[in-house]
């Protein structure tokens, strides 16, 4: 399998600007994300302090970081991650499509919207999953629940659908689901708590408790501390040094995975500090 | 005495980030130094990882960014500063203009090229002095040394050169001085070492040895830990945490002076952190 120098998981700011700089001191670069950019940044009204550019639409200047990124040459590889191992000397990156390797990686993914259901990070691999298409094989013949946070996952439910007896779907997310399988059940409640009871799983929510073999999470992005096991994190963020450095040797994180503040000029500015201490890595 | 909420020293990436980022908060902003803004990155051919501008000249990145400054109303005031004084709940910064006070002081002066002279640190204030303007009057009569680490220093010693009796003027920068007045004597060595022999204080070059009554040390920029007493530094960086917060409470510091790499979109990124952070200090 090929291997790259540095894979970098996210195309906001910070991941665009690791990635730029990883380019220029000529590593071989996996950029994997959204290939229009951040979401957040695109619909952002008006950007004021990214100096340089006095108050552009968050549109206009991901379309400058969109051109940059052209002009050097740096793909986009429009998957999501679902899990990074450490494999000792490199890392194996799990994504919705092919898995990747890289000597090193930089998360640069955004901090995720809204909090993480209880009980669900613990069973991560143990009857919680954040991939249909890595792991709908073993729920054959067998029946899931799938909590979506955007209308954009119900084509995995719908998936999940063609290989499971029966799915039970619940939106969270406005607007209304678009028609179903007929094994598809769509439950309006928002899931509270999971936890599992001998052989089963069991979601629950305000209105009451819902067995089954297995819970699909689908999310815009993983919590980093789902996403990578052992890595070190406070609440939502990553815990990161100074030069962006993570507590597992050759990963690296930076933007608001990192914590506060939000801001896109930060990010830029981590993104070039993680992408150098990733080469420092490499050397 | 005019009191600002944030005096920011510096206007390279950092010191103009930081203004931006203070001034949209709604904060009284003094911003000193070149008006140029940064030097060196005015000199850059080609800057190719500030995201957004795909290999752009230093010279147009410094006009972006001016432009951003002007567009927002912030000036800069053209002197250097030459001491600040943290005076329980406000700074003092004693320039070579007049002098100013700020609530809360972020440094990003850049870091200073070269090293300090043997014990030129131990005796700021006491025989050593980094302003002709401030400190002229204390060597009426008297004898003087000047170490000038530029060309524009030079008008400094000829300043001095009407108030003292003697000038002994060391240009420790290529190209030869402009002609001086005849109580100027320009020494082609390199000052290695000072220390204070009794009233007295002497300069050493690798070629002898120079009494004084004392001597100036002139430099684009002057040594954190000389410019701020208490300050804690690391060789020629201030320490600062992740929020750029330095062991002084209400002073931050930002971009190259707290360390590598020294890369121009990540002091844009740490001035935004340092505003934010003066910010909820001022709060």
């Amino acid at each position: 399998m090929e291997r790259y120098d540095i894979a970098i998981v996210g195309t906001g700011p910070a991941g665009v600007s690791a990635a730029i700089s990883a380019k220029i001191r000529n590593k071989k670069v996996l950029l994997i994300g959204d290939k229009d950019l951040s979401k957040k940044m695109r619909q952002a009204h008006e950007i004021s302090n990214y100096p340089g550019f006095p108050k552009v639409k968050g549109e206009d200047l991901a379309h400058a970081m969109a051109e940059h990124l052209a002009q050097m040459e740096i793909a986009i590889t429009n998957v999501k991650v679902v899990n990074i191992y450490a494999m000792g000397k490199y890392f194996s990156l799990q994504t919705t499509g092919e898995t990747f390797e890289a000597l090193s990686v930089i998360i640069a993914t955004g901090v995720m919207p809204g909090k993480m259901i209880d009980g669900e990070e613990g069973l991560v691999g143990s009857g919680v999953s954040y991939c249909a298409t890595c792991d709908a094989p073993l729920y054959r013949g067998k029946d899931v629940i799938v909590a979506a946070y955007g209308k954009e996952e119900e084509k995995e439910a719908v998936f999940l659908s063609e290989v499971a007896r029966e799915v039970a779907f619940f939106p969270v997310y406005n607007g209304d689901p678009s028609e179903m399988p007929g094994n598809v059940r769509v439950v309006r409640e928002v899931p509270t708590g999971i936890r599992r009871e001998g052989p089963k799983m069991v979601l629950e929510t305000a209105q009451g408790s819902y067995e089954t073999d297995g819970i699909f999470v689908l999310r815009e992005s993983v919590s980093p501390g789902a996403l990578v096991p052992g890595l070190a994190t406070e609440g939502p963020h990553i815990t990161v040094d100074r030069q962006m450095r993570t507590n597992i040797k050759g990963l690296f994180a930076c933007g608001d995975i990192t914590g506060r503040p939000y801001q896109y000029i930060r990010a830029a500015g981590e993104g070039n500090v993680a992408a150098l201490s990733a080469v420092e890595y490499l050397s």
